[in-house]
C-alpha cells in the first residue's frame, strides 16, 4: 500500500540543512510560552509515587475526561484522550469507514494534507469539494457531492490553511448533510482558541449522533510536542474507537495528560487572549509588508496562517526550496494543500520575525 | 468491522469496583521505582525553552534514536520511536501485511492478546501454533505452518504470558523460516531486561532484512504510562512505516522521549539487576506458597508472570471475577491467552504482596 507522506517534515528538514539563516514559517508550531501550569504539571508529575508511572486508563485519565466533558458540554463517556489531535482524526475517520456505509471521504480543497493521507491509508477514497477564495465552504456543494458512497465529511474550523472560520449556518447544514446521507461529520476544531472573528461554531452544539469532534492541546497550550488531544464520539460509535485506540497505542502518555489537566484547570483566559492578540499583531505586520511587496494574500479569521501569492512564481515545492535558499524564508507550498492553491504559499505566523520575513520576501520579488 | 478488545482493562475495572481489598496481579505494570534519571528528565524538560515544547521529529528525537541504535548495534535510520511497544507492534504488523505477500499472521498459543487483536484490526488472518508446556516454541512447528500465505510471524521473548525465553537456536530458525517464506519475523523483546535465565537472544543479531524488532521503556524503566517505545526496521521496510506513524500519531510525546533519553544515558546496570533480583525473590515466594496450596504452576525464565492451575477451577473470566470477590486476588484468565491455557490463570508479580496473594489463594482453595 502506498500513501502520501505529508510534506511538512520534508520542508522542515530542507530548511534545517540550508546554508543560511532561515525564518521558519513551515509548521503550525506555536513559538510562544506554554502555560506555566503545564510546566508545573510536568514538574509535579516527576515527583509522584511509582504507581502514577503505570498505564493510565486506555481512554484517558478520568479527571481529564471529566474536565474536557464539562467544558464541551458532553458526557465523559463520549471522550477518548488521544495522542494529539492527529490520532483523534485517525480514530474518527477509521470509525466512519468501519461502519461500512460508504468508503468515500469528502474533503475540502484546499485541505490539511494529513486528511487525504489518512483516507488513503485507511482504504478510503478521497473526494474533494472546492471552497471559495476566502476558504469558506458552501454546504450546497457538499450536499451535491454527498451520496450513499459517503462515509465521512471531514472539515477543519478555524481552518488550516485558509484561516476561514465556518459560521453557524455552515456547521448546521454540514451536520444535516451528514445525517441525510447516514455519513459522519468529522469536525476538527483544534484551532478553536484562535478564532479571531468571534464567529466560531462547534459541531458539538447540534448533539448529532452523526458527528465526531476532534481537538487537542497542541495549539491552545503551545505544546505540539506534548501529544495530548481528544475525540468526542456519539455514544453509539465510541466502542470500536476505544478498541482501536487500545490496539494501536494502548494509552496516551500519562505525564502529558497530567500536565494538560493541570493546565486546563489553572490557565487563565487572559493567557489565550494574549496569544490571540499576538497573532492579530503579527497578521497585521505580515500583511502590511506583503502589501508593500505587491503580493496577494488572505487575512485569516482564525488559525495561524496567511496564504500569499506572488506573480509569476507558483506555489511549488521547488519554489519553496528557492525561497529557503535565496530569501531565507521557509513556508509551505500551496500545492501541498490541493490543486486550487497551486499558485499560493502558506506561511505560519509562529515566529517573532514576521516583519523581517515579509521584508525578505519583498526584497526577493523586487 | 469487529475486533477483540483485550480483557486487561475489563478485569482491572472489575477489580477496582470490588467491595474489598484486592491484590492487583492483572497487568504487567511494574510497581517498583522508575530510574531517578527518568524523573530528572521530566523535571529538566519542564524548564526548557518554548521551542522544546514543539513537535519532535516524527520518527523520534535524533539523540534518542542514536542512543537506541548504538545500544542495539543498528543504524539510527532503522529506528522509529513510537507510542510505546504497542504502537511499535502495530507498525510492524501493518508493514508486514502491506507488502501483500500473505495476509496470515502466525501467532503462538498462548499469545499476548493484543497480537490477535491487532491482526484482525489490520485485516489479517490469525493462525496459531502451539508451544510446549513450558512455553517453548518448536521452530519445526512454525516451519510447517508457514506458507506463501504467511505475512508475518509474531513472537515475544522473554514471553508474556509463559515466561519462556527462546534460545539462540529457536531465534535463528525463526529468522530462517521468515526468510524462506518471504515473510516478516516480528520479534517483541520488551522484556529483554527481565531475562532471568541468561539465554535471551535478540533477533537483531541475524541482521535479517525479514525481521522487525520491537521494544520499549515501559518495563525496563518501570513506566508503562510514559508511552515511549521503538521499532527497528530493515532499511527497505521503514519508509511506509514512517508514513503510517506520522499519519496515525504525528510524533511520539517529547517530554517522554526526553526523559527516556536521559534515563538511558544515566541509569546504572545495577538498577536493572536489582529489579531482576526483586523478581527472582517474588517468584520464589509466590511459587513456594503455590506449592503449599497444591497448585500446578510455571516458573518463568523471564518476564513478570507465573501461570498457575487449580484443580476443578478453570481459567475463565467468571472464575477470575470469583477470585477477585472471594479471595481478593486479581489475575488474568488463561483463556484470554488462547485455547491451550484455558485451565490456567496468569499472575503478574508486580506487587510486594505476592506471598499474601498466594496465601489468599491457598485459603480459597483449601
Amino acid at each position: 500500500m502506498e500513501y502520501e507522506t505529508p510534506l511538512f517534515f520534508h520542508v522542515m528538514e530542507y530548511a534545517d540543512r540550508a546554508d543560511r539563516d532561515v525564518i521558519d514559517m513551515v509548521s503550525g508550531n506555536p513559538d510562544w510560552e506554554p502555560p506555566e501550569a503545564l510546566r508545573d504539571g510536568l514538574r509535579e508529575y516527576a515527583d509522584l509515587e511509582p504507581d502514577r508511572f503505570e498505564y493510565p486508563p486506555s481512554d484517558g485519565l478520568r479527571e481529564l475526561r471529566e474536565e474536557i466533558a464539562a467544558r464541551r458540554g458532553v458526557d465523559a463517556e463520549q471522550v477518548i484522550v488521544t495522542n494529539g489531535t492527529g490520532e483523534a482524526n485517525y480514530l474518527a475517520m477509521a470509525r466512519a469507514l468501519e461502519r461500512g456505509r460508504g468508503d468515500e471521504i469528502i474533503l475540502t480543497d484546499p485541505v490539511y494534507p494529513y486528511y487525504p493521507g489518512k483516507t488513503t491509508m485507511l482504504g478510503g477514497t478521497q473526494r474533494f469539494v472546492e471552497t471559495d477564495e476566502d476558504g469558506q465552504l458552501d454546504p450546497a456543494v457538499v450536499r451535491e457531492a454527498a451520496s450513499e458512497e459517503t462515509g465521512a465529511i471531514v472539515v477543519n474550523t478555524p481552518n488550516n490553511p485558509t484561516g476561514a472560520v465556518y459560521p453557524e449556518e455552515t456547521m448546521e447544514a454540514l451536520v444535516d448533510v451528514a445525517e441525510a446521507n447516514d455519513a459522519i461529520l468529522v469536525s476538527d476544531e483544534v484551532y478553536d482558541h484562535f478564532d479571531l472573528s468571534g464567529t466560531f461554531s462547534s459541531a458539538l452544539r447540534y448533539e448529532s449522533d452523526h458527528c465526531i469532534v476532534t481537538n487537542g492541546f497542541s495549539k491552545s497550550m503551545a505544546s505540539t510536542g506534548l501529544r495530548v488531544g481528544y475525540a468526542v464520539f456519539p455514544e453509539h460509535l465510541i466502542e470500536n474507537a476505544r478498541s482501536r485506540h487500545m490496539l494501536v497505542n494502548v494509552a496516551t502518555t500519562r505525564p502529558g495528560q497530567y500536565a494538560a489537566l493541570r493546565s486546563l484547570r489553572e490557565t487563565n483566559p487572559a493567557y489565550h487572549e494574549a496569544n490571540r492578540e499576538l497573532l492579530r499583531d503579527r497578521i497585521a505586520a505580515f500583511t502590511d509588508a506583503l502589501d508593500a511587496a505587491g503580493a496577494e494574500y488572505t487575512t485569516p479569521e482564525g488559525s495561524f496562517y496567511v496564504m500569499a501569492r506572488f506573480e509569476g512564481f507558483d506555489g511549488s515545492l521547488e519554489n519553496v526550496e528557492r525561497l529557503i535558499d535565496e530569501a531565507g524564508v521557509a513556508g509551505m507550498p500551496g500545492e501541498a494543500f490541493g490543486d486550487s492553491r497551486g499558485d499560493w504559499f502558506r506561511f505560519a505566523l509562529v515566529t517573532p520575525q514576521v516583519t523581517e520575513a515579509a521584508s525578505r520576501l519583498a526584497a526577493f520579488f523586487e
